[in-house]
């Protein structure tokens, strides 16, 4: 067991090796990081959008797993704006994040709490509650990126 | 406030219509989708690994913080390899997986108690339970990657 246990932390040392750093202690790593929290977010929603507007068939259990995948995203990207070296932006992000972090940091927060309740919404199958929830998610990630995203 | 919903509903449909589907419906998203998961997962295990190497300091709370977030990734990437289209591969995506997909999808399943077993050794605080634990987990993710990545 010992030898095995050496080989994988080998194995983890010349991967860490490879890519120096991480996104907790990298700033480009961070810049890659949060933008792939953002693309999973965005598909998420982009899926339950696109049964909200009949593009694809409503699914109430879908709804429920993007949601639940949301609530599971909703906290991660924001550790990699804290990465030390972020703060000049890096990505799509504006220098605004950091002039105003509390702001920023509310509209994170609002976001979980957003998602949160879209699960809840969700779990109801009940489309009214459904598209008023999603309403409000998109309204705050809307507010957010017109204020902090460059495009 | 019916207006407002109108409002967020035409902007969600411009956004669908700019990205013409998401990761549940289009194979190139679904890679795009599968990758950014697994780039998030990297970026996790390697500041855990990072801290067990002691090339950042050991410290008990930014490793639960690491273990909840791949905890909340662990379900994630897996419906994006079961998207239509996506048989052939892509990415680094050997055809192996959908000639095995039982023995992937059990991978992937080891994969989600791996990591909730990393969780529970990081809330004990002790580094000896985290490092069994941790080898386990990277002994899975290297199965997986030797049979199913192609680099």
């Amino acid at each position: 067991m010992k030898k095995l246990f050496t080989t994988f932390v080998a194995a983890a040392a010349l991967s860490a090796a490879a890519q120096a750093a991480t996104a907790f202690t990298d700033a480009k790593d961070a810049v890659d990081y949060r933008q792939s929290a953002f693309t999973m977010i965005r598909h998420n929603t982009g899926d339950i959008g696109e049964m909200l507007q009949g593009k694809v068939p409503f699914d109430a259990k879908r709804v429920q797993q993007r949601a639940d995948a949301l609530v599971a995203l909703a906290p991660l990207p924001w550790p990699a704006f804290s990465t030390a070296g972020t703060e000049t932006g890096g990505g799509d992000a504006k220098a605004e994040i950091w002039a105003d972090f509390k702001d920023f940091t509310a509209k994170a927060d609002k976001f979980q709490l957003d998602a949160k309740a879209l699960q809840t919404a969700a779990q109801s199958g009940d489309q009214a509650k459904i598209k008023a929830a999603f309403a409000t998610f998109r309204g705050n990630c809307k507010a957010c990126h017109d204020k902090y995203k460059a495009d």
